[in-house]
C-alpha cells in the first residue's frame, strides 16, 4: 500500500508531517510512504530520527515549491507544478501512489483531485467527508464539510450515495441510515435547497434515507451518514471543536477551583482521559476527499504527528483497502 | 412592566408555563403577568399553587384555540384569531402588554409579529437573537438562529445592526464588535450570500465589524454579535444543545466506570452543576424577535418553569427596561 504525503502541508509542516509519516512506517509494516517535499530537509529529519526497520519502504520525491493558505486554490494548482501538494496528487494519478495525504490548503486540494485526477461519473461536486464521532461508541459520516461552499438539491442527493457507499465500507454495515441536516424533522422544513433536496432523496430507492435531521440528533448519532451544504458542514465541524475545547477549559477552571477539588479531580484524571480521547479528532484521522478518481485524505490543517499518522493508516490506507473507489465506479 | 404570556405554547404546556410565570411574579413585584389561554385551565392550576402576594398583579385572558407545532404559521395566525399565540401578541399590539413571551410555534410567532406587529422601517425580516454562553463568563448575542431560511447579504446586515444595538443595551457595552460567522477569517472566504454580506458590512460606519468570524472562535467569545443565515444558526444552536447534552453523558459513563471513580465524581458534583449552569440555555431565558414593532420573546419548544420564568424576567423585561425598541427606531 503506498501513500503520498505532502510533507508541507499544515501548520506543524514540514516536521509534524514527517514524523507521523514514520510513526505510521513503524506501526504498520504493510505501508510504503513518499515524503513529498524540499528532499535535503525531509532527509536530514529522518536521518536525525535513526528509525530501524524502514528502510526500503519508503522513497523522498522532492518538491522545491508550497502552496500556502493564501494561495488562490486553482490557480496555485495551475501555476505551482512543482508543489509538493500537486506532486502529491500526480503520484496518485500516475498510479505510483494508491492515496494521498495532505494537511494542507484545501480549496488547493480540491482543485488539484478537480483538475489533476478528475471527477467520478455521476459526481458534480466533490464533496469532504470527515467522521464526527457519535454517543456510546458510535460514528457519523458528514459531508460536505467544506469542499463546496454553495450546493445544489442535486449536489445534496450525490454527497448522500458516495456518504452511504462510504459509510458501508469503513463502518462495515449494510444500508446505512441517511439523514439530511435540517432545521427540523417534518416534510417541507429548512431552505430552498433541503426542501427540493428532501424530495429527490426520498424516491431514491438505492439509498435508506430516513429524513430530516436536526443538529441536536448528530452527537446522539441519529444517522450512519448525514448530507449538508459544505458551508454548513464547516460551521458545524468547527463549532464542535470550538465547543469541545471551551468545555474542557471551563471544566478545567470548575474542577481546581479549591483543594477538594484539585484532590477529586486526580483521582478522576484517567475518566477525563478516556473522555478526551472519544472527542478528539486526530483519533479518527483525516477526511476523505469523496467523487474524485484516486484516494485523496485531506487531514486538519492543526494536524499534529498523531492525526497524520491516523490519516494514513485509518483513511488513507483504509479507503483503498475497502475498495471504497471501485465500489463508487460500481454504485453511482 | 405588563408581560403577555402564552400559556398553550412549547411542549410542557400548560402547567410548567403558567408555572414559570408564577416563579416570576413570585421573583420580582414589578412584574405585572397576562396568562392567555384556556380560563378554567389556569384558574384551577393558580388556585391549586396557593401563592400568596401575587393578587392584582396579573390576569387571565381567556383563548379557548391553540396554534400547534404542526399548523402552517401563516395560516394559523390568520385564521386562528382565537388561539394564545395571536392573543397574547394582539395584546402587545394594543399596548395593554409590553413584551409577549411564548414557547410555542416559532414560525407562527414570528408570522404574528410579522402581521400583527408589523416590522420596523429599515427591516425587511426579523430575526431570532439568543445569547450564547462563552468562555469566561462572556455572552454573544447570535442572529439569526431560524426566523429566516434564506437569508440575502441586505438581510445579513441588517442583523448586523439590530444585533449591535441589542447587544449595547443587554450586555451595556460600547460598540460591540460584530463578526461574520464564516468558514474562514480572510475576506473572499464564503458562500455567495457571505461574500457579498462582507463587502456590504466593511463600508458600514456604524458598526463595529470586526470581519468574518469562523464557528470555532464562537465558544471562545470572540465577537458579542454573531451574525448568520437562520438556517446556519439553527444548526449552530441546536448542535451545541446536542453536544453539551452528549458530552455530559459520555463523561457520566466515563466517571462512574468503577468505585474510586464514583467516590471522585461525588466529590466533584458541585464542580459539575456549576459547569452545568454555565452550559445551560434555560439560564439565558428566551431569543428576542428582534426586527417587529414589539417586545416578543420566543422561548425554547422544550421550556421548564425555569425557563420560563427566565425569558420573563430577563429577555421579556430587560429588552423593555432597555428601551431596545426604541434603540432600534433611532439606529436603523
Amino acid at each position: 500500500m503506498k501513500i503520498a504525503l505532502d510533507v508541507m502541508g499544515g501548520d506543524n509542516a514540514p516536521y509534524s508531517i514527517i514524523d507521523g509519516g514514520l510513526d505510521a512506517l513503524k506501526e504498520d509494516n504493510e505501508i510504503y510512504i513518499f515524503f513529498v517535499g524540499p528532499k535535503e530537509t525531509i532527509e536530514e529529519h529522518i536521518a536525525s530520527k535513526n528509525f530501524s526497520g524502514i528502510s526500503g519502504r519508503y522513497e523522498i520525491i522532492d518538491a522545491q515549491d508550497v502552496i500556502t493558505n493564501d494561495d488562490k486554490p486553482v490557480e496555485a494548482v495551475r501555476v505551482k507544478k512543482e508543489s509538493s501538494l500537486v506532486k502529491a496528487v500526480t503520484l496518485v494519478k500516475s498510479g505510483l501512489a494508491d492515496s494521498v495525504v495532505t494537511a494542507g490548503n484545501t480549496g488547493a486540494f480540491m482543485a488539484a483531485g478537480f483538475f489533476v485526477l478528475g471527477r467520478i461519473k455521476g459526481i458534480s461536486r466533490p464533496a469532504l467527508a470527515p467522521i464526527f464521532p457519535a454517543q456510546g461508541g458510535r460514528h457519523t459520516v458528514v459531508l460536505d464539510i467544506g469542499a463546496n461552499m454553495d450546493a445544489t438539491s442535486e449536489n445534496l442527493v450525490q454527497y448522500a450515495k458516495m456518504g452511504s457507499i462510504y459509510a458501508e465500507a469503513v463502518f462495515r454495515i449494510e444500508k446505512p441510515k441517511v439523514g439530511l441536516l435540517n432545521i427540523g424533522v417534518e416534510e417541507g422544513k429548512g431552505n430552498e435547497v433541503t426542501k427540493a433536496a428532501y424530495e429527490l432523496l426520498k424516491n431514491e430507492t438505492d439509498i435508506n434515507f430516513i429524513g430530516n435531521v436536526e443538529a441536536r440528533e448528530v452527537p446522539m448519532g441519529a444517522a450512519d451518514v448525514i448530507v449538508c451544504d459544505g458551508f454548513v458542514g464547516n460551521v458545524m465541524l468547527k463549532f464542535m471543536e470550538g465547543l469541545a475545547s471551551s468545555i474542557f477549559s471551563t471544566l478545567k477552571e470548575e474542577l481546581t477551583a479549591g483543594f477538594f477539588r484539585k484532590l477529586g479531580a486526580l483521582t478522576l484524571k484517567p475518566a477525563f482521559n478516556g473522555f478526551k480521547k472519544k472527542m478528539d479528532y486526530s483519533e479518527h484521522g483525516g477526511a476523505p476527499l469523496l467523487g474524485v478518481k484516486g484516494a485523496c485524505v485531506k487531514s486538519h490543517g492543526s494536524s499534529d504527528a498523531k492525526a497524520i499518522k491516523n490519516a494514513i493508516l485509518k483513511q488513507g490506507k483504509g479507503m483503498v483497502k475497502e475498495g471504497v473507489l471501485k465500489k463508487f465506479n460500481k454504485g453511482i
